[in-house]
């Protein structure tokens, strides 16, 4: 770990001072240039820079030419310390206001001296570190990549700047190996595939961060609630619908009409009503919690609804579905004594691992427990002695469950210490989704209470769990992951048939409801393109199975089987038509719904 | 038919009469009393008032003796016309101004002449017919049942009003009738029940109109829904998905914008999004359909979705599960050639069918056709020969089908012909629920199309068609025509498991878990009562079967066996208890899966 922070400590500073070269060759090249900002980003960095005309895709060859030779000479970063009232003066000589406005406010801050460095003839305001000399950086290693638009400060009634972005690695082979990574991204692109895919759309009359789901996108979307509403329900959850709109008294008291102020969407009528989305599903539950009177004995109840929210996200933030206005939850909570925490805790540990286990993503996984910030107790919500219990609770879980947690203290939830659950997808993204979150706080905004054995009202436990997190994201996560290649059970059309001419539709047909008799989802392309051509675009759907079926087959009342490979391009796919493999269509059968049972990968 | 129309008729000419006699009863009672209006309504009439004091509910019980008194002196119904100045000149006279208004506006309409009726003292603006004398009432066939207020014109700027209600029959015996009715229909009130067998609940943080579905009413929801979807799929309708939002110019396009100016929610964020909450589903699915090229081959494309929409109800007008603002309707469209649209509604017609079979409501209704008003063709969208083929393929499907639907002239929507079902409740009680329309106008709102075989973009017709139409006005009728004994399939606990003691938890727990794996939906009562208070208290939560285990039971791996009967009341549940029926756990649980399978009644 030691090790691994050191390293990227050390990329971290390659990548700046990549910036100040840059920064340089805009200087070379503008000498009327002024400099904002230039901090380094994931992979590379960015600076921003008034120039005194909009730059175009060509002055990035130019300005990496620039830089190369900047490499080359190996010029030094030299450093130098100086007061705050000279570096004012100097920079206000150079007519850098953007940095005199800086060291004005570090000033206001009662800071007497700072450091500035010099590269070459650009001098920069900058804490550092950085590198001894241009010569440590890769000429094979950096790559300016965009161009585009940033406001001063990020204060849209500041001035507009352009903003260059670079990447920067060790060497050529990092670097190449991170433009493999991005052609591989952007093959697995969600947008692009759920296109091509047809698993969902937008539209412009709808709006933005609105999607709707197709006839294949709300499949994969029915098989995965299926599949987590049958796990969950085994482990006691119950099913619940509420509605998505509430007065905004409920979410006044719940705390989330101030949390997410900005997020929340008003809902108004001619009648008057004082509505709104609902941003999360918690409140809503409680209510149903509230409903009727509760004995020691009811407890725990455990509701769970898979149903959308509505958050006013920024416009400009709204992008496919990872960012969406519209975001289906799949929520769940338990109402229990505090005797029955940690049954209710491992329960629901266990239907994490149920869930994420045959996606192929359990195992791949590490998992942080949020505890108190130790040296502040005081701005918790709940009994010490509660927290203390739960706290251990999770601890004993973790150890018994060997989830070897890592104790992040101070990263609690203001009403109670929680596990997180963070994934890896097949490129190597770092994904949160599951949570399971102990709350002292809701029950007792809401009075929700119990009578216990004695015959008292006593406020039970909430416990919040999300599992599969929001259909939309779990969508990204599944396309990209899987390159839209979904496991058969999950696949919206498992089987394609391919009649090798029309003369074969009818037996084509028989198999197709053979399949279709047994909830396998078939299709049957009978277009009157030729078999390659099918085949290609089948292929091209990722469809896990083709079946082609021709004279041998219907006399042997056989499929020829052609099994995807993820590997396969549409290219050469006509080429190899010799991998089928005929086999007879109960056969078939038998192997495919066994795959779709096991949720084989 | 005709028989029947007559005698409406002349019901209705009993209950309007009744209504002047107690007006009469009223002009006794305060000399100084304003007449407004009092028509003939279901079951009775209404009559308001402006008087000199507010109404008591004793005052009725005086007020049904004068009439009694009136009735029994057989006082004339004298009827005179006169000129409209004269009249207004007489009421005038009398400081009768609502009279008086009603006649001014009369007179501005062109009319010369009006009637007037006398009855005793009182003097009535009405065009009648009327009997002939107050004898002809059943002094035991009316009363008098309830006082509220009324705005004058239902204008509320205007002056408020005291209405008086009453019913009035043709004799004690069909008085009776009503009563009983009545009172069944009270036991069987969907609120009431609701709240007894927990089916769903309200929250005053969450607001009115706005329901919320515990763990039993969301399995009944969850049940129809399955079903409804079943079925739906056979007949090729695909699932899809949409957001609740949208922006209003989706609504500016359809029509509902306008339409549904005064129910619309407008939606409002920080971010200035100019949104509103979908009040139909039809609009979203279009642009599920637009969202990539279609050919003729591609069609019929059929989507269902089962989704909430909100229209804003006067808050007035909101009541239990009956009128709510968030109404989750089962809503499906094809998009389909001309040349299939027949096959489309025939499709459509047997999934009515087999819908509402099971639920032992079908052959208990009658079908309306909706065809044009043909002498103003010029209102209708679309080609008046599509309209012909249309209207022409209805009439074929009528026959075909068996429907023996009434052509109700003028009675299609503005954009195509159309086919009501209309069944009756177990009270009687008239609901039309699905719905079959042919839509040539919303395809060119939006400019859908698809590509012929020549090549040509073409619209297609679009096909709405409601099935099960909201789930919450289903649920309404569920409950109420089956009392809440819901058939076994429908049922949210099939079956409850009572240990005649805690010896036998655990054979309970073992016959729980078997019908558990068989998805039969269990609970085991072990509350610290007595048996037949657990007998009383289950029978009263109406599941159909009750399994008593005792130890003869444990030993014989039987269980006792008490089917519910909907005639039973929870007071004599405890002396019946003999008509338990033994019978081995696997009997029992064959049974009981045949009943769910086949959806016995």
């Amino acid at each position: 770990m030691k090790d691994q922070n050191k390293k990227q400590e050390k990329q971290e500073i390659l990548r700046h001072s990549t910036a100040h070269i840059l920064a340089s060759a805009v200087l070379e090249m503008f000498p009327e240039a002024k400099f904002a900002i230039g901090p380094a980003i994931e992979n590379g960095f960015y600076y921003d820079f008034e120039l005194p005309r909009t730059l175009i895709p060509e002055d990035l060859e130019i300005l990496e030419e620039k830089m190369k030779n900047l490499v080359k000479t190996n010029i030094p970063f030299e450093k130098k310390q100086i007061s705050i009232e000279e570096a004012i003066e100097n920079f206000k000589k150079a007519k850098q206001n953007y940095k005199v406005e800086l060291l004005e406010d570090l000033k206001n801050k009662g800071e007497k001296e700072v450091m500035i460095y010099k590269t070459g003839s650009f001098i920069d305001l900058c804490k550092g570190p950085h590198i001894e000399s241009s010569g440590e950086i890769n000429a094979q290693g950096f790559k300016l990549t965009k161009i585009s638009g940033a406001y001063w400060k990020g204060d849209e009634n500041r001035e507009m700047l352009q903003r260059i972005y670079g990447v920067v690695f060790n060497d050529k082979k990092e670097f190449k190996k991170y433009l493999l990574q991005i052609e591989e991204a952007k093959k697995r692109d969600h947008r692009k595939l759920g296109k091509e895919l047809d698993l969902f759309c937008f539209s412009d009359l709808v709006g933005p961060g609105l999607p709707m789901f197709t006839p294949k996108g709300t499949i994969i979307i029915e098989e995965l609630k299926k599949e987590i509403e049958s796990i969950c329900k085994k482990h006691g959850f119950e099913k619940v619908i509420t509605p998505h709109l509430a007065k905004i008294d409920l979410y006044k008291i719940s705390g989330h009409a101030e949390k997410f102020a900005e997020e929340l969407f008003h809902v108004t009528s001619e009648h008057k009503q004082n509505l709104v989305m609902k941003p999360v599903q918690c409140p809503h539950q409680t209510q149903i919690f509230a409903s009727r009177p509760r004995s020691y004995r009811d407890l725990p109840i455990r509701y769970m609804e898979s149903e959308k929210q509505y958050r006013a996200e920024k416009p400009g933030e709204i992008s496919g579905l990872s960012r969406v206005i519209a975001i289906t939850v799949e929520d769940g909570h338990s109402f229990c004594r505090i005797d029955q925490v940690k049954q209710e805790l491992k329960n629901m540990v266990q239907i994490i691992k149920d869930f994420y286990e045959p996606l192929g993503l359990w195992g791949n996984h590490w998992v942080s427990l949020s505890v108190r910030d130790y040296e502040h107790p005081e701005k918790y919500i709940g009994e010490p002695k509660d927290w203390d219990k739960c706290e251990k609770i999770l601890e004993e879980i973790s150890n018994e469950m060997g989830l070897e947690a890592k104790r992040c203290e101070g990263e609690a939830a203001l009403y109670g210490p929680k596990l997180d659950f963070m994934f890896k997808d097949a490129l190597g993204k770092e994904i949160q989704i599951p949570t399971v979150q102990l709350d002292f706080a809701t029950p007792k905004k809401f009075e929700l209470v119990y009578t216990n054995e004695k015959g008292e009202k006593v406020n039970p436990v909430m416990v919040h769990r999300a599992i599969l997190g929001s259909y939309e994201r779990m969508l990204v996560l599944l396309i990209e992951h899987f390159a839209g290649a979904f496991p058969v059970w999950l696949s919206p059309v498992q089987v394609s048939i391919l009649p090798v001419s029309e003369k074969f539709n009818d037996y084509a047909q028989k198999v197709s409801e053979k399949l279709q008799e047994a909830d396998v989802r078939v299709e049957i392309v009978n277009s009157d393109d030729s078999l390659g051509k099918k085949i290609a675009e089948t292929t091209k759907q990722k469809v896990p199975y083709i079946l082609v079926v021709g004279e041998k087959e219907t006399e042997n009342e056989t499929v020829a089987v052609r099994e995807r490979d993820s590997k396969e391009s549409p290219a050469n796919a006509k080429a190899r038509a010799g991998k089928q493999n005929e086999m007879k269509t109960d056969e078939f059968l038998e192997r495919i719904l066994k795959e779709i049972e096991t949720k084989k990968l």
